[in-house]
């Protein structure tokens, strides 16, 4: 990729593929993890889900965490995204290894967003 | 990237690193190029623009065109999205090259939107 992207954030928008490895913070300011990916409605253009990334060494042994996306808050002094989350939450929130990534089915979607105590879309 | 990326994509859902580099098609299904990146709401998001990358060798000395994402339809037997795109439409499109990266600005969108004919949102 040749092109410049330093435009490619603005007040209200943000490029996909800048979304994907920025960095998550708890309120408190402390890094939690990563953006790995993010998941979208093909139809909509919605974004449903973020996937985050904890740990790992460039990917290997990470775990990954899909969390709503309206549970995301953008912070541009940060330039990173704001999520209000607890050990507590994590320790038994729906989660996956590098080997087995989930079906991201109603199923699914309906126990991630349970979990953090959302109504599914 | 370690993970099985197999699942990355459903029925409704699509990773966000799956929709980048894409095939976009015209509704004759001539593959008209891929979708580079795109533009995301950072507060809603939403799915503003697709950046469509036509042309060029490895992304040198290509053109890029952003849509209105509401102009893409997921054809899951093509695996990629398909564009009611002519030559004419795009002759005076909105687009730049390698070197020069808007600003995706109010401004910019209007004139986005407002030569595919749609309503600015």
């Amino acid at each position: 990729m040749s092109d410049t992207s330093d435009t490619y954030e603005t007040h209200d928008l943000i490029s996909s593929d800048r979304v994907e490895g920025t960095a998550v913070y708890n309120p408190q300011g402390e890094r939690l993890g990563t953006i790995q990916r993010f998941m979208v409605d093909k139809r909509s253009g919605k974004a449903r889900y973020a996937v985050l990334q904890f740990g790992g060494f460039f990917g290997i042994g990470s775990d990954y965490y899909p969390i709503p996306w309206e549970m995301l808050a953008y912070d541009p002094n940060k330039s990173g995204y704001v999520v209000e989350l607890n050990q507590e939450q994590l320790g038994d929130a729906p989660h996956y290894g590098d080997s087995a990534a989930p079906e991201f089915d109603r199923q699914y979607g309906k126990e991630i967003y349970s979990h953090y105590g959302l109504t599914y879309y």
